[in-house]
């Protein structure tokens, strides 16, 4: 007679372990909402800036090939015809792009390509929190550099390292940072892959809003594609709709092979539909992305000046606010030592309007985030966003009147 | 001065070093092939039992909602109207549907939320080769159950179980094997689900082919439902198309959050623009589904009564063929022990026709795997069919004649 033990208690993996329960920015649970509250939550894209009648144009073209390619399984990679016009836009060779499902989906296979459980990350700060969380699929070990007017702060980092600090990877939003709005100039770029370069780390560029620049000239993202130790991380989330799913990283060619294996057994590839309609949208009208750029870029440049300006309006002197050049936020600071930043944010929503409080973006000390409030304006017309200024100086008397 | 240590050099994290390289199945490098190649690799559908016209006319209705939706974030679970028709034809509560990229992405939610590193699984043998690629993102270590013609070999699997032998998790196709085509009654379903409550293993129960059962009655999936050991795994692949990328597992209620942190860590949420389409799809016209696989079914069973009527009349009693009762794939038996089935291969590649060989299948020793051929007659035509079965006899009269 053979003893059968009592059946195992399951146990969850360690990489299960590690995922946190969210606190903060992405907990929904934190307060009950207005029904007309208006919400400035998140850096979503106005649907009326996004083709979707030639979309659904496209589509129809591309369903109609003979065989439709478009429903069959392709390459881990990505089709060649959506590779080939990212290749061009990017200036490297078709061999370094692969197709990803989005930014996030394309950080979370940098992260798990390049990082040992437990390494060392150096990131902004203050972040963009919802890569922190995509960073425990191998890590929590964070080493926060701050982000002031003029991007990443790379003396503190040159410090760091100096010091004997170590990361293996570190995250930046290099152009309109989420959430502060900077932008790192070409030259600062340079300096950071050579840190990289010098002491072995790899640059995670996470570059979402580089296409939304609505004043001043763009900075060049060239020092990202000349050095293997750069993954430059993009998507058509703010341009073309975060709800296709669709986005690319340009990899160091040594990374190449790694990622494929990766990211071929965990979903095979990026959806050949979506891939192909895309692809049909770019190639068969080749202005047309650059006009729908431009549309955008206008839209927004309207909405962040028409915030900036009812914010003044409806509580002058309250806001330090930084003009955006680009992206799809504000970052004002309050001026005023005395206010309360977390009872103003309860009061705003009381007032209807919901926005992410500054607290929940910083890595670590040393910032200014607990002072500040991101207002995100893509998708809110200029007049709910005014209306939303008054609430929010509504919000303001209560602590000051 | 500080003397800076020189740059590490780059090593790969323990994850990616377990990816091996792909040899025999999947290996794309094997052979030149002829122009003229018919070509049996895949279970891919035919184009023509694809709903691409229906498909594009969704696309258009979804992109003219007010708002697109389609084109906006949604959940990482899935959008409601999409959830929601899957659980009733799954018959589960719909807080159990988490919505894929696909069967195989499916496979990958289940590897990395259920297995520790190094842990045992069993498995079918043969085996659908690209399962154990994936099961390389948690573990190498199997534990191969034979599958016969009633399917997985319980009395093995008990017998593996009683004598002590482990595993956290068990891989299996139920219905319609790949490549051996048997399906688990489902009575010997309630028993697997038995053995895996006792002794405490999930099963992962690989289900791509179920809806393509051509004759005989389906067996019940609801022994999959009834247990917190079982993630039932599925796809729209073989029945709208692999090129959407969209398939659903359905999880146990305890495991729901797990695979959410995971998954939306990983790629937030399958796109909402294909998630939209074949929702809308599927509940504008709530016949279509099914007149769609009644079509796809009548083709395959055309098709696999072809080729198994072809390849007895080009190489008599060459070959015992069980006739499938739905999926897509042959599995013929070479009858005569003295044919190299290494070098029909390559003959039958020289003469025009390429399969899968049986060898790539076997995941341990005891089965007839390498005296055996994978053909694939999805998107085959029955008479590209019967030149396929011509050239086959060819190639084996090369050894025989």
């Amino acid at each position: 007679m053979t003893t059968i033990s009592p059946a195992p208690v399951r146990t969850r993996p360690a990489l299960i372990e590690a995922l946190t329960v969210p606190k903060g920015f992405g907990d929904q649970t934190l307060r009950d909402r207005r029904a007309d509250a208006i919400e400035l939550l998140g850096g979503i894209p106005d649907a009326s800036v996004l083709p979707s009648t030639e979309l659904a144009e496209a589509t129809a073209r591309v369903l109609a090939a003979p065989g439709a390619p478009s429903l069959q399984y392709s390459r881990t990679e990505g089709i060649p015809a959506l590779r080939e016009w990212i290749a061009a836009r990017e200036d490297v060779p078709v061999e370094r792009v692969l197709v990803t499902n989005g930014g996030f989906h394309g950080l979370s296979l940098a992260v798990q390509t390049v990082l040992e459980r437990g390494d060392l990350v150096a990131v902004d700060n203050p972040i963009f929190p919802l890569f922190l969380r995509g960073l425990e699929l191998s890590t929590d070990r964070i080493l926060p550099i701050r982000v002031g007017r003029a991007g990443l702060d790379l003396d503190e980092l040159a410090d760091r390292l100096r010091e004997g600090a170590r990361p293996t990877a570190l995250y930046t939003v290099p152009d309109f940072h989420n959430p502060s709005q900077s932008t790192l100039p070409t030259e600062q770029r340079r300096q950071l892959v050579s840190l990289a370069e010098r002491y072995g780390f790899t640059v995670f560029a996470d570059n979402p809003y580089r296409e939304l620049r609505f004043r001043g000239e763009q900075e060049s993202v060239e020092p990202f594609h000349d050095s293997d130790q750069v993954i430059h991380i993009n998507t058509f989330t703010k341009t073309l709709g975060p709800g296709l799913r669709l986005g690319w990283v340009v990899l160091p060619a040594p990374l190449v092979p790694d990622v494929v294996a990766l990211r071929s057994r965990q979903d095979s590839h990026s959806s050949t539909f979506v891939q192909a309609v895309v692809a049909e949208l770019l190639t068969s009208d080749p202005t047309l992305f650059d006009t729908t750029l431009d549309r955008a870029r206008a839209l927004y440049r309207g909405r962040a000046d028409a915030l900036a300006a009812a914010l003044e309006a409806e509580a002058p002197g309250a806001f330090e606010i930084d003009a955006p050049d680009g992206g799809l936020f504000l970052w004002p600071r309050l001026r005023d030592d005395s206010i309360d930043a977390e009872r103003l944010a309860a009061d705003a929503s009381d007032e209807g309007v919901e926005y992410q409080r500054g607290s929940f973006f910083a890595s670590g000390p040393g910032t200014d985030s607990d002072r500040r409030i991101r207002l995100a304006y893509g998708d809110t017309s200029e007049e709910k966003l005014v209306e939303a200024a008054r609430r929010i100086g509504r919000a303001l008397r209560r602590q000051t009147a």
